[in-house]
């Protein structure tokens, strides 16, 4: 016999929301959505500037794939074999001491965001201890939230993450599944982490089992030698790689990758096949044709890299320069961002209502930790402006700083 | 004091894999991989014809859009405005007694997949009660089994999925969040749902308050008149409309998209953001470049959909030809599918062998049932194959027939 059945409420009510959905919009991206007005110099985005190294090799491959009727069909889930190969190839080039990369080990994702999502997928439930950085990538925030990780943060220095102190909490009991890093250029602090470092979050991997995911979207954009991949420092059996096509080439193709052990990349597949199938084949196989012209990638980084250098040269003096002796930062060794820091220990988002007044954007540090604590942190992105856009949203901050003092 | 340190294993483990890991493989797309053979005539897949609509209007709006450097950078999470409006005009178009949608209400996403799996993320945690019909497709299986979805199958007959059933089971105490159908076309079945089951289920709806997921991608195919979209009969608050670019223009560039009510759309979003930021902007503006091309998208459907028309009628005389008297299958209305019965209740997969070896394959019935049960069905895709290679192949599985009833 049936069990009686549950009353109805007249008024129904709408279904419950899942506790994943309780993931917060990117402060970020909402920014940047309110700096798009005409007349704002923004230092908040991160768009790499393309414009730079625009030529024809992107349109006439679209062209000569998309010619081919088949060339618009579905595609396997790990990707399109002659990427992959590409992408090990890339793995291997800064491999150190790590075995060479098996492209059956590569899955191709829609950006290195969704390879971050689904290693968060396979390997967290909720309450799973998770490492990050403090400060962190929000989008790793973002992923993380969503699967309900118990998310634990370990302070970067000039070092990169401090190993100690995350090898006194391993000894204290932590026990994650996961340590989520951006050990070459982070995002936001543009730190790359030391050798001894490196080393000893291997070791630490190694004897208390966890993944660890060096995510390394701007390896390419160096100012100077770059270390190896973490995978030189991890065991094989939990190293994963994360990179994307978004930096050098087109962030609007939403093409990444992950590369890592068999185990752990069988149930990323799956998941994938879960969440979308595969990714574009079209946009897989415009990139696998543009990267098969000789030095074509390799131009289009060193010119990305010799301009960002430049330009964070700009920043760093203007900033100087107009910061009334109250924001330090450290000089960038590679990516698209400065870290600045308010030496008086002013908070950086109270200071951003007034940089939007004199025109000026960035993204207050607060946004990069997970409890969202304030702090004294500003990113300053010198990836998109100009060398004069760059010196008058100095000047602009500068001003910024006087009418908080004033106001 | 920091508590005790647990003991660390000498031989340390690896991190375990969270439940959503358990996920299966696609057996279609693991079939597919074994019908690649050269010799096999695959009714297996589900690849539309796209040769026999290709023109040169991808290859030019691609390097049209390409030209310009601005057009591959990261765009709205949301989707490409242009896109929005095109889609809602099509919601639109079957909207029956439904209110005009709203651009704000669509969200872009890499293919319908992700559309569901956002859906299943919002609305699911592990044991919500979801309820799908009985035969259903097979990527909502795995999408829900991602989220560890407690999966109520409804059984579907000729006129749909059987809402006196569903009726009942609600009176008994079954409180799903979410309902997903596929009630135009039904992929694998091909059903159509009937006027009248169509309004009970938005009564339903209605009553107790769950989501009704309308997986609309066959609409564009079909081989007569239409019903109305199910959002003609759910209450707007709890109406999805999913649909994709997959069938009409081209799944490799992995575009489809969602509709409904603004407090799902809106959560969705955010974690379409925490998933892979936002669907490719090069693919969004490729799209809506061509779509704006007038007419150009009716006489692509137009034309696939004549096509599927003429083979549906090959397939379903040749089965009935060489069939032996043991397959029937209804007449298709539209889609890409017949849905074959053997007669005698022989397992469509204990016919998958002999088929092989006899160089045809098929998709047996048991891979589009929740638990995976054996059943007498057999999906048989008309889409692909010509006139020729569709007689070719039903003569094979007649030939399996007799192989497995004197073997």
């Amino acid at each position: 016999m049936a069990p009686p059945a549950p009353p109805v409420s007249a008024a129904r009510s709408l279904p419950r929301l899942a506790p994943a959905a309780a993931v917060r919009s990117s402060a970020i991206r909402d920014l940047l959505a309110l700096t798009a007005q005409p007349g704002i110099l923004s230092l908040a985005g991160g768009m790499p500037a393309l414009d730079a190294v625009h030529d024809d090799v992107l349109p006439s491959v679209a062209a000569e794939v998309l010619a081919d009727a088949g060339a618009v069909q579905y595609g396997p889930t790990e990707g399109w074999p002659a990427l992959r190969t590409w992408i090990a190839g890339v793995v291997d080039r800064a491999a150190g001491a790590a075995p060479p990369a098996d492209p059956d080990d590569v899955l191709v994702t829609h950006g290195s965001q969704q390879a971050l999502d689904l290693v968060v997928r396979a390997l967290v439930e909720p309450g799973t201890a998770v490492v990050v950085e403090r400060p962190t990538y929000l989008g790793a925030v973002q992923a993380l939230t969503a699967a309900r990780a118990d998310v634990h943060a370990v302070a970067v220095d000039d070092d990169g993450i401090d190993t100690e102190r995350l090898a006194a909490d391993l000894r204290a009991g932590l026990r994650p599944a996961l340590c989520y890093l951006a050990p070459t250029f982070q995002n936001p602090s543009g730190v790359v982490m030391s050798a001894g470092r490196r080393a000893h979050l291997g070791a630490l991997a190694d004897r208390y089992g966890f993944v660890v995911v060096d995510d390394d979207p701007y390896r390419d954009l160096a100012f100077g030698p770059v270390p190896s991949r973490l995978r030189a420092d991890v065991p094989d059996d939990l190293a994963v790689t994360l990179g994307t096509f978004s930096k050098v080439v087109a962030p609007g193709l939403r093409v990444g990758w992950a590369h890592g052990p068999r185990w752990l990349v069988g149930a990323l597949t799956r998941l994938k096949q879960a969440a979308d199938l595969h990714t574009s084949t079209v946009a897989q196989q415009v990139l696998a044709a543009a990267v098969a012209r000789p030095g074509w990638w390799e131009a289009r980084a060193a010119r990305l890299a010799g301009l960002y250098r430049r330009r964070a040269g700009v920043l760093a003096a203007a900033v100087a320069d107009h910061g009334r002796g109250r924001i330090e930062a450290a000089a960038a060794r590679g990516g698209m961002f400065l870290w600045g820091r308010l030496t008086d220990g002013t908070d950086g988002a109270a200071l951003l209502p007034a940089a939007l007044r004199r025109g000026v954007a960035f993204v207050p540090g607060a946004e990069f930790s997970c409890d969202g604590a304030a702090g004294p942190h500003l990113r300053l992105c010198f990836a998109t402006l100009d060398d004069a856009a760059l010196v008058e949203a100095a000047r602009r901050l500068g001003a910024a700083l006087g009418d908080e003092r004033t106001g």
